[in-house]
């Protein structure tokens, strides 16, 4: 069975953002100043095959872990949910 | 009255995405060959101050059309919601 799985990557809440930092002076540069806060993290779409949702929850975890987050400063959430196609 | 704004910036479909590919390979080395796809982009976590969700909603357009996103290359999603604090 195919399975899409949403994660996002962000830096965790007390670590310092740059790239979020960046955002928001470009935002007061481009005229808005109602924004009090950017965070800017990672978004991976994923799609993978596997016998049901909890399988394919196991791996997208592992996969987190051993790939895509870096557990000192960033932090991970993601849904899964069977594909369409 | 304060607004979150998560918003996803993603590569086109059409669209060779070389981070995707590097985790994808990444994957391949971990022992894990069942994913078939990745797609690598940004989320973008924004709180603001609006008078009403509309509002809200125009100014997550604006900054996503002119800051955020190269729409040769690049889709965006995002959704609002207010702020619990």
């Amino acid at each position: 069975m195919k399975f899409i799985a949403e994660i996002q990557v962000m830096p965790q809440k007390e670590i310092l953002d740059p790239q979020g930092k960046a955002v928001l002076m470009g935002l007061k540069n481009l005229g808005i100043h109602n924004v009090t806060d950017v965070r800017v993290g990672k978004h991976i779409r994923m799609e993978l095959e596997a016998a049901d949702e909890e399988t394919a929850r196991q791996e997208v975890e592992m996969t987190c872990r051993k790939l895509l987050a870096n557990l000192i400063v960033e932090d991970y959430t993601y849904h899964i949910y069977p594909s369409q196609t």
